[in-house]
């Protein structure tokens, strides 16, 4: 292998080096058909079952429940901003086709810019009313500041806020923790969760409880591209039917009955992303599943989390988020001083550590720990990081 | 290099050896970032210099006029189905606030399978009237058929029809050209053009006169993930103040406007596909551009269509398109005689020729030529046509 940086980055991130260089091989001979994986057709056999095992391998790692359809899609994350309100202002519509607009309302909780621009999304589309359910930035909002509608078109929130570095926790006992408690008493949940940035990086807490979750593949399982739903079964609605009552219409590629009723190839898929993704599953299966990858990325944040504490103790870091609303994946600090910043990147760079650069709309340093950033990896910024603290420390 | 079979199919269809054995490098290394290509964020300097080429690359082959962007996005063929019809009604109101839906006209020019899917998008999503211009099968509609309205929202067509094997002409003069005389003479025509199956195989005659081209990467240029629009500056509208006026709602990623003010960056696009469609565009830019892909395509196609020809004459083989209408990147024909179709799939296979096999809405046999496919391989299928003629006729 070429010298390789480590790669920090947000997303497309790191992937693992075995993974690649199986895809070099898959590039040019795909399961010896003799045809590379980005030229062989969607409706092939040899790609038909590796998209069921692709689905299988998602499945048994998150353990999906049989009530729940895994599907495959393009157009990112903001493409699921769209889908998830039109798909459920659809069911809602079926199901209480005689509200107005003003009184279909659809909860959303800002924990930062990912959930406040699918908010935005929503207000843009339409049929419905935006209730605010509780908004923080820097930390997740208190439970009992969360006020839920009663009888809601969807309750939205953002697993792991990438660019501010706020997460929910997944353990119930934390005030960190989704308030799933304080959900409104309705058997089917309306309850849609975008996990674009920690996706498969450890459990999803009451999965089985969610009406719809999605990521983006970009950050812990692949390259972009590709985008995965999980969905239960009562929001794969016809999504003509409930035009004709009223609501938005949904164009085809965005309907989720259409995408399950042909098992993900309604119209041609991503399918050398895909690929990727397989492999990366596979590996992670290989390795444990998401239990190794939970206790690997807990080990792999705390070790920074530690580090910024000495550093801030020193006054040289200053952490962005209030303890235990950090994030895993995305851990953001500034350096306090004039030019430290610059400082601490060029020195990083120096070492071959890349893309620690935060989001430009927040600037600052983040630290992206998605699965495929090895411990060995991480000890190496912590170790860089410890350097600069001494380095600078008065 | 592996042992490759020869791939004729439809799509996802094959890609230059040289394009793969390159794409295997970047994926570890990316010009030399130490990162690779499926791990680096779509916001790098090294990226953005990439797309602004990728787009040069496709401006200069095709000679898009200042008055055109070029946008690239996820959703495949099929997303633009939808987006064409959105984007196009936005404007259409914005003209013509107005309009009752019953007057707002869609043209659709029906020549196959793919015109039909999209005629029935545009009917789904609603908010206009859809006009069947002309409507034929196995060949290009005669001139005097066409009846375009008089002021419609868009006019649309499929350049080339991958699953019927017919394609209009590009030669002004020939009966199976798209009638350009006979449209409606406004100065900024809402002229749409699907070219997912013949993008970059050819010139694209009067595309200066197109509102909008589009096409999937899957068949002459790339992978599957990526697709290319080809946008007049006026069709780049403000979907929000036309959904004020009653248009339908767009989601964000479909807004053309979006993506243009965006260089195609506002969310994460599939930056591995694009990658290789830029392989492919530089690899095609050092033969000799679309011009020289025009005449191997014709040569190719010639070929083909001669053999298949004799074939007809001695009772071997059936053509499904009538003359002057077949495409150049898709010939389709039948084998006559119980079994004969298999077993001229199998003689192919044992031949190291595969995807044959027409679409399975039709059947028969299909042979799919695009840029990939060199000439060398086109002797050897049209050799084996000619093997199985002598073989099989009485
Ligand atoms: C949490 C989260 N949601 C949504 C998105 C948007 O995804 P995409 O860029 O694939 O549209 C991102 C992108 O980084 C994200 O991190
Ligand atoms: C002419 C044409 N249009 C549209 C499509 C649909 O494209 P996609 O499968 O990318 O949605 C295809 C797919 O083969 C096609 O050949």
């Amino acid at each position: 292998m070429t010298e390789r940086a480590i790669n920090f980055g947000a997303g497309p991130s790191a992937l693992p080096d075995s993974v690649l260089e199986e895809a070099a091989r898959g590039l040019v001979n795909f399961q010896g058909t003799g045809i590379g994986i980005a030229e062989i057709s969607h409706r092939s056999k040899e790609f038909t079952a590796f998209v069921s095992n692709l689905e299988s391998l998602i499945r048994t790692q998150l353990d999906v429940p049989p009530t729940h359809k895994i599907l495959f899609t393009q157009g990112g994350g903001t493409g699921q901003f769209s889908a998830v309100v039109l798909n459920m202002l659809a069911r809602h519509r079926l199901l209480h086709p005689n509200l107005t607009d003003e009184e279909r309302f659809m909860d959303y909780v800002v924990t930062g810019s990912w959930s406040k621009k699918a908010a935005a999304e929503a207000r843009r589309l339409g049929g419905g009313k935006v209730n605010i359910v509780a908004e923080s930035s820097h930390s997740i909002p208190s439970h009992d500041s969360f006020k839920f509608s009663s009888d809601p078109a969807l309750i939205y929130y953002c697993e792991n806020e990438t660019v501010d570095g706020v997460q929910f926790s997944h353990e119930p006992s934390s005030p960190a923790s989704f308030p799933f408690h304080l959900l409104p008493q309705n058997t089917l949940l309306p309850l849609v969760a975008d996990y674009s940035s920690s996706f498969m990086s450890r459990k999803i807490p009451r999965l089985a409880d969610h009406a719809i979750i999605f990521a983006g593949a970009q950050k812990n399982i692949g390259p972009s591209g590709l985008t995965i739903i999980i969905v239960r079964e009562d929001c794969l609605v016809d999504v003509d039917a409930a035009a004709k009552l009223g609501a938005v219409p949904v164009p085809i590629t965005m309907a989720y009955k259409t995408l399950a009723d042909s098992s993900s190839l309604y119209n041609t898929p991503s399918t050398l992303p895909m690929y990727m993704a397989g492999l990366v599953l596979e590996r992670s299966q290989e390795l444990g599943g998401v239990q190794y990858f939970e206790e690997l990325n807990k080990r792999k944040a705390d070790k920074v989390y530690s580090v910024l504490k000495e550093g801030e103790a020193k006054g040289i870091f200053h952490g962005k988020v209030k303890e235990g609303s950090g994030s895993w994946m995305n851990i953001t600090f500034g350096v306090l001083g004039e030019g430290a910043e610059a400082k601490f990147l060029a020195g990083a760079e120096s070492r071959g550590m890349k893309a620690l650069k935060g989001h430009r709309s927040v600037g600052g340093i983040r630290v992206s720990l998605y699965n495929a950033i090895t411990e060995e990896q991480t000890d190496q910024l912590v170790a860089y990081m410890r350097e600069f603290i001494t380095e600078n420390a008065s």
